[in-house]
Formats: C-alpha cells, sequence, structure tokens
C-alpha cells in the first residue's frame, strides 16, 4: 500500500484543467508529501509529455488522475441552455464551441497509464470496471476512486479500488459523483469520513476545503490516511492557475456549487456567469465544450466573470509561496494541531 | 473561562422541540461533558421547571439555549404557501395554526437566565444586544453564540460573545444564521473552523455532523475547544424524541435542507412533506405555528411524513444507548483518533 511508505500524510490533487505542472507535481513529491498529474482535459500526447517532464524533475512515485467518461445525454436537454448563452459569447467576440460528447481519451489513457506503470492511478466522475483495474494492478498501479457519498463508496470497494478519495461538498472543482444528480445528499467532508469509516474498510483519502496543517489534523483524527488538497496549491509559483483566476483567489468573493460553465456541479467563486445561468443542465462534456472558448477569451482579456474559478471553501487561506514551503507550513501545523488536540483530551482513557 | 474547567470537551446541543429534557442534560453533566437546557418553543414557566428540575438532578454547571427572534415578514411572503399547505392539514384532521409572529417570550426568558445566574446562556438565530451581554455578565453567565460563517463571527465577537459555537451544513435541525437567506455561503463545518481560527481570537465550539469520538478528536484538531452533538443524544432514552422521530432516525433515509415545517432552513431526513412543499418561504416562526398543530397530530399518529425529522447528516451512526455511556464511549474514541493520528503524522515537527 502506497499510503504506508508516504512520508508526510499529504496529497496534491490533480487540479485538471491548467493548474496541475509536472513542476508543481514535481516540487510536491520532492517536499515529501504526493501528488498527482491531471489527465483530463488534455491530448493523450500532452500527458505522456507531462510525465516525461515529471520523471526529469523527479524519480520519486507519483500519481495520475483519470476521468471517467459520463454517459451521453441527448441534445434536446442542453438545447436551450445553448441558446441562453450564445449571447455572452458573442459579446466576448466568440463563438460557442461543438456541444460533443466525447470520453476525454479514456481508453488512450488508460493504456498510456499502464504502459508507464504509473504508481497510482486516479479517478474522477466514476469507478472503472473490474477488467481495467485488474489491468492497473497487473502494471504495478494502485487504483484511487474518488467518492462523495457511501453508495459510491460501496461501489468503489466492490469493483476493487484500493483507496477511496472521499470529496466532501467544500471541495473546489468538480463534483467527483460517479453521476451528477440532485437526488443524492451533499455530505460535508467530516460526516462522510465518519459514514465511510464505518461502512467500508479500505483506506481514505480526505479531500475537499482543507486549507490548513489543522485541517489536515483533523482529517486524519476522523480517520483518514492522508489529506489531499487542491485549492491550497493554486497560487503557488509552479502551478499553471491563470492570472484571473489567481486574483480572484485573492479576493473574498463568496463560492458556490455550478453547473453553468461544464454541466457539471463544481465549486466556484461566484462570478456573473454563475449568477446569471444557474439553471444550467446536466451535460457533461457538451457544455464544457461549448463554453471552452468563451472561458479562454476571459482568461486572456483578464475578465473573471465569464472564467471558471473553481475554489474550495476554505480558499481565502490559500498564499502565494512555493509548494515546497506550502507542504512544510502544512507539515509543521499539522503537528502542532495534533498536540493542541491531545492537550486538550487530557486524560481522557485512549481508545 | 468555562470551557477550560471541562474534563470532556463535549457538548450535548439545547435539542428544542421535543428531545430536550432536564433528565437528558443532568445525564450528560454527571457523565462530565457539558449539557445545554433547550429554552426554544417553551413558555418560561416550563423553562423554570425545568432548570428546578435539573438543579434536583446535579450541581453541576449547565447552559440553557435561547433564540433570538426574527424580524416580522410580511404575511403576502407567506400566503401562497399556507394555502399549500392547508389542504395536507385538512387531511389529517387538523385545521393549520395561526402564523403569528412571536419573540419567543425573549425578554422573559433573559430575565430568568438572569435571576437563575445560569452558567452559560447560548443564543440561535442572532447575536444580543450589547447591554444583554453586558447583563448577562453582570450575574455570572457566559455567552456563547451560534454562528454559520465568517461574517456572523465577526458579528457576535464585536457584539461581545464570549464563546463562538460554530455549526456547519452537515447540522440537525435549524441552521442558527442570524438570518436566514440564500445569497451566504453554506460552509462545511472543517473549512468553517479554519476560516474562523484564522479570523477571530474567540474560543470556538464545533457543531454540525459530529457522531463519533472520532469527528470530536477532528474538530480539537481543527482548532475547536469542543464539540457539540446533537442528532448523536436523539436516540438515548432520556431524550424526549417523539416515537415516529426515532423510527425514522433508525432508517436510511438522505437528508436535506428545508423550510417547510417552520419557514427557517433546517436539516431533516427527507419525507413527503419536504419533497412536496420544497418552496417554502422564509417566515419564521410564522410557518413554524402554522404547522405544530399538524406535526402534532403526525406524531401522535405515527406518520412521519408530516412530522420535522431533524438530523444531521452523520445520524446513522447514532445508537440507542444513555447519555452516559455515549459520552463514555465519544471520548473513549476521541482518545484513541488522536493517537492514531499522531502515529500517522509521525516524527513531523510539532508547529
Amino acid at each position: 500500500m502506497f499510503l504506508d511508505r508516504l512520508r508526510i500524510p499529504i496529497v496534491q490533487a490533480p487540479l485538471a484543467g491548467g493548474p496541475s505542472t509536472p513542476e508543481l507535481t514535481a516540487a510536491v513529491l520532492e517536499a515529501g508529501a504526493f501528488g498527482f498529474l491531471a489527465a483530463g482535459y488534455k491530448s493523450v500526447e500532452d500527458v505522456a509529455v507531462d510525465i516525461a517532464a515529471l520523471r526529469r524533475l523527479t524519480d520519486a512515485p507519483y500519481g495520475l488522475n483519470i476521468f471517467v467518461p459520463d454517459a451521453e445525454v441527448d441534445p434536446d436537454v442542453f438545447a436551450d441552455y445553448l441558446t441562453e448563452i450564445a449571447a455572452e459569447a458573442y459579446r466576448h467576440g466568440v463563438t460557442l464551441g461543438k456541444p460533443r460528447h466525447d470520453d476525454d481519451s479514456f481508453a488512450a489513457k488508460l493504456d498510456l497509464a499502464v504502459a508507464e506503470r504509473v504508481p497510482v492511478v486516479s479517478f474522477t466522475f466514476g469507478c472503472p470496471d473490474a477488467a481495467t483495474i485488474e489491468r492497473l494492478h497487473r502494471a504495478g498501479s494502485e487504483v484511487w476512486v474518488t467518492v462523495t457519498d457511501p453508495l459510491e463508496a460501496d461501489d468503489a470497494g466492490t469493483g476493487g479500488a484500493d483507496v477511496l478519495i472521499a470529496q466532501g461538498i467544500e471541495a473546489g472543482g468538480h463534483r467527483g459523483s460517479f453521476v451528477d444528480r440532485d437526488d443524492r445528499e451533499d455530505y460535508g467532508l467530516l460526516a462522510l469520513l465518519q459514514l465511510l469509516t464505518a461502512r467500508v474498510d479500505l483506506p481514505l483519502v480526505a479531500t475537499g476545503g482543507i486549507g490548513t496543517g489543522a485541517a489536515v489534523a483533523a482529517v486524519l483524527a476522523a480517520g483518514a490516511r492522508a489529506a489531499q488538497l487542491g485549492t491550497a496549491f493554486l497560487r503557488c509559483p509552479e502551478a499553471g492557475t491563470s492570472v484571473a483566476h489567481r486574483e480572484v483567489l485573492m479576493g473574498s468573493g463568496r463560492t458556490r456549487l455550478t453547473r453553468a460553465f461544464t454541466g457539471r456541479s463544481a465549486r466556484g467563486i461566484e462570478n456573473r456567469f454563475m449568477t446569471e445561468h444557474s439553471t444550467a443542465p446536466v451535460a457533461y462534456p457538451q457544455i464544457h465544450h461549448a463554453t471552452a472558448a468563451l472561458r479562454r477569451a476571459g482568461r486572456v482579456a483578464g475578465d473573471p466573470d465569464v472564467v471558471n474559478l473553481w475554489a474550495g471553501q476554505a480558499y481565502p487561506l490559500a498564499h502565494d509561496r512555493p509548494a515546497a514551503d506550502l507542504v512544510a507550513t502544512l507539515s509543521h501545523e499539522l503537528a502542532g494541531a495534533l498536540t493542541t488536540a491531545a492537550r486538550l483530551a487530557g486524560d481522557l482513557a485512549p481508545g
């Protein structure tokens, strides 16, 4: 089990969609924590380039995150929404992208992971089938699956996952739900960890709104083996986070869940686009492709009002600092937090 | 500071609306934790009776929770909603209650708290004015104020609160927000604790979805001085929880936020009434009074579909057991969780 050998129980989240770079992941790995490269949204060739770049920077074991494809939805589901947002695109001098369904080159990315014998392969938006997990195991890879509720945890456990990444509602970016639907409970991280600990026997990595070493200590106390942080790394100089995104991360806007940018529920800092398009349908990745040019235009023009400003609820606690400094600070805070908690617990008999 | 003398860093939440009893609070206090009586919804005379009953059972310091009155809303806001739910009442052989505004005898309950020199007075739905807090301080009371976001924490700090009860979105029952509105962020507990720790200098008591000693350990690590648990106590034999409520707490329904029963956002286990009346307005306590007879009829008839089944997200982890056993189990688990976390953190340098 890879987690058994992790010196610092901190994991850098994949951060697909721009912030992920080999430099960021290498810095985290070299600092003694664990880190993921993001395969999501990239071509297989670009992912291979990232892996090669990472290998030049460090020989530490690393992770690769792959998106599990969503089922295709009927174009009727999103036709009205496209009409609604077309005017936005026009005002920004771009046209909407083709709202195509694709699988983000799932099979080819799996082939790459197997060929590269990636030490840890994590999945978001679902659990791959048993044959895929078995194939990764044969290649020497450990399989981590993102879950957001106890039912997904059951499925991932049955499916053969080695580790569950338990994602709370506080998390920035996409919810990792297997299916994006409104009739499932939105668990806060601490409640989710307790429910999963009582239910499944797999090691848990906690993620969602963790921005301090105190919160890392908290999730370890709640039963996780490590804490995965995403937003905390967005302002590192090694990250590929856009300038428009970085500037809003220094502000104080509230975050909320939205489907406006991608057709899948994700948490970001509220901006005009989110507010004005609050009834976006579930249609991923069609809406993602439709809005891609518009979001790019916003980033280029420095107009954050049409950019997906992914951020978790603890984003105001993030700072501009190198990833190695962040890891060192977090592990220092973590140790201090556990000492303080032990003092508060006083002379209670250990369980 | 009262928290400095607390042997077990666990607080039993007030549990207004039925579950609160002097027997429950006395059992918790005698077990070495802290507990609140609920003044909410009761007459001043009944609160005085509860305090006298508690005093006969234990001389340990205790708390009393008081609701801060909401501003009155225009009856136009809830007229349509009353029409919508009148048919429900009719089907259950009752009529809707008068949707009156009241202040839950706020002034008289404060007078009682002062006269009784209640050791800790906590507030929900707002922060009392400075003169009120000063008066309680002169009577020897400590003042704890429930907050759900950093802005409320600022206000409570400025207002003179001694301790903040930080309530996460996971919590069962009413959100303690000063004003119930949709444009404030719904923080998960762990994110909220980090943000408040960085912002205010007051001691924090954490609440929301805490059902195990591991979660108590987690909130201590995250910077809280104690954990307040509500749902965990609902199935204790000493609690006044209705049979209909207890039965649903043994099931596996999902929880969500609703205003359907009271006109104020609260978390409960989903039932037909919540599902069918999902657009209830913000109008508290008018809707509370309107639905009171209907909810009572549901409890009497054992029909949980019209009862407010308040529960936090960790409710499946609650059990039928005496409050003293629960406190002992939680403190045992707490100590064990901190030991485990310290082992995972290994030889990291303390911060």
